[in-house]
């Protein structure tokens, strides 16, 4: 199985604390989690991954605006300007719009973090040359697909599934597997993305919110309970052309393998009546038992990789969260073996 | 002159650092602040100030949604269950609605707290019995003038003019002095709000947005540039019946004393028209060179005392913000000697 990685993906390696489930706590969104998943694929016998081709700016607009592009690439450089930090501080959004105020576009990067994010994560030096790196990685993968692959993976970090089309979060900044679904939806393919990262896709539902030709299915943590939070209920299925194409199966904290085994037949049935053409999984770990929202242990993880192969459609396979010792490399081995042994 | 001040006040007293103009600093509203200006009252012959009155739930809607205050009233003891923190630690809200995607109040309190809030600050043990306090003072110094005063100074913190109908930020939870201008209001009186904060007041404007009983008038720096960014624009001038009755006088970054007095007449010449029976004026004195706004000194601060009390309307003073070492109280000091010897 093909798989694609670049080292400038490194360039984005927060190091400051930040508010996660209310606390402050160290990043966990790290140059080293690529590291941990590198190792896990070695020892697990994969062929090192490619490096990816370089994308274009019209690919990034595929997803995103292009305001917010420019703003993403230019931030941190603004923000040096505007406040003197150093190279290697990290620019962090604090303010927002006043809720249901009349409201419009700032003009300073300052309030510019707030209005293009939604949580406080920070934008590094070297965070839009990763980012886009990560989103280079998701394409080649859908393109080694498109050209007639099983499967390929994409070792996307930081990931992007929390991306908006103008607005980063939740570690993610450009929406790679939105990406991938879009230029294979852009060349005609049908595309169901099946988000399985324990936190809500909420970024990748609101790109393909109003659009029927990418079907979108995410399995996820209560969002009563966990981040983030405002959306990824049942009853959240599109609007317009989008109306019944978008699709949320909430689970309760401490879920067990059979039980979330069970919600995912469910998903891979929607997906299956959906006939597509390719399937972007947006394949979170973080539903490993070591971070806390469900109780999945290894062999669940090889049978979400058996159950996925199952369905008999092409897969790019785009990383997302994951991030419990030892577990974030061991799970995502798992699943890749059994879909490449398939 | 009849002044207002409760101990109770102190219980909001944060110590963690924040984010503010993008770097992360103290606190910078603290308990302090208020036993500055009490020194500074008293080196200036002031009596000690009265202990407001204590005010019902009725009062606080008049300006605030009943879900909003049952949030803040319960939001540190919901997030320390939810977190298991500390009785001392913070609350701080992170997580926002994605901009633009579908939203509905979210259950948990980690995530209530973006939604009612528009930055980083924080909810403390303390802050809702310390802003309710601080509310009965702007409270009590409107009932004193209503009963025939000429002036009364309420010195609140938490301050207020950036809380609107439901969220917080701008280090504030109540807006002391829009409940001050509805009661007023709500009595019949024609109002008017000044805003000589440094930063713009959007919490009392947007409260005010579509109503044309109370007027608002805000003087404070370029929002291209200052907190709280997102609005006070010259052509922000309300809507419905609220259409022409709001003021913004943005100014650029240094102005001095000279250009500050005079949008302060052309701010007078407005209320003047508008022939109020009160006027709240939220007194920030943050517009002192020391805060690094404007460049006001001393002197401006008796002038701009002396041109509120020509006025010849009654007065609520209502402390906003205001923060340089030796200045806050100085200042203070000064425009209140003017109006009280007027």
């Amino acid at each position: 199985m093909r798989s694609f990685y670049s080292e400038v993906q490194a360039q984005h390696n927060p190091v400051e604390p930040h508010v996660f489930q209310g606390r402050a706590l160290p990043p966990a969104e790290t140059a080293a989690r690529a590291r941990r998943i590198l190792e896990g694929l070695a020892a697990a016998g994969f062929e090192p991954p490619e490096p990816p081709a370089p994308i274009d700016e019209a690919t990034l607009e595929l997803v995103h605006t292009p305001r917010y592009l420019r703003f993403l690439r230019d931030a941190h450089e603004r923000w040096r300007v505007a406040t003197g930090a150093a190279a290697d501080a990290e620019a962090r959004p604090y303010v927002r719009p006043l809720p249901g105020a009349a409201r419009r576009e700032p003009t300073s990067v300052l309030a510019q973090l707030g209005w293009y994010s939604f949580d406080d994560d920070p934008i590094l030096a070297g965070t839009w040359e990763a980012a886009a790196a990560s989103v280079a990685c998701a394409v080649a993968a859908a393109d080694a697909v498109e050209a007639g692959a099983r499967a390929a993976y994409a070792l996307c970090r930081p990931p992007g599934h929390h991306a908006g089309a103008e607005c980063f979060g939740g570690y993610c900044y450009l929406n790679n597997a939105a990406i991938a679904a879009a230029r294979l939806a852009a060349r005609s393919h049908r595309v169901a993305v099946l988000d399985l990262d324990a936190h809500h896709g909420n970024g990748t539902q609101a790109i393909f919110w109003e659009r029927g030709d990418v079907v979108t299915i995410s399995i996820h943590g209560d969002p009563d309970v966990h981040y983030p939070f405002f959306g990824g209920y049942a009853d959240e299925r599109g609007s317009g052309a989008g109306d019944g194409a978008h699709h949320n199966f909430p689970l309760p904290t401490g879920t067990d393998g059979d039980t979330y085994l069970g919600a995912l037949d469910d998903a891979l049935a929607t997906i299956a009546a959906a006939e597509p053409d390719a399937v972007v999984v947006s394949l979170g770990v973080d539903t490993d038992a070591a971070d806390g929202v469900f109780s999945l242990g290894l062999d669940d993880f090889r049978r979400i990789g058996a159950a996925i192969a199952r369905l008999g459609r092409p897969l790019v396979v785009v990383q997302e969260g994951g991030y419990g010792p030892e577990v974030l490399e061991r799970d995502v081995a798992a699943v890749l073996t059994e879909i490449a042994s398939a």
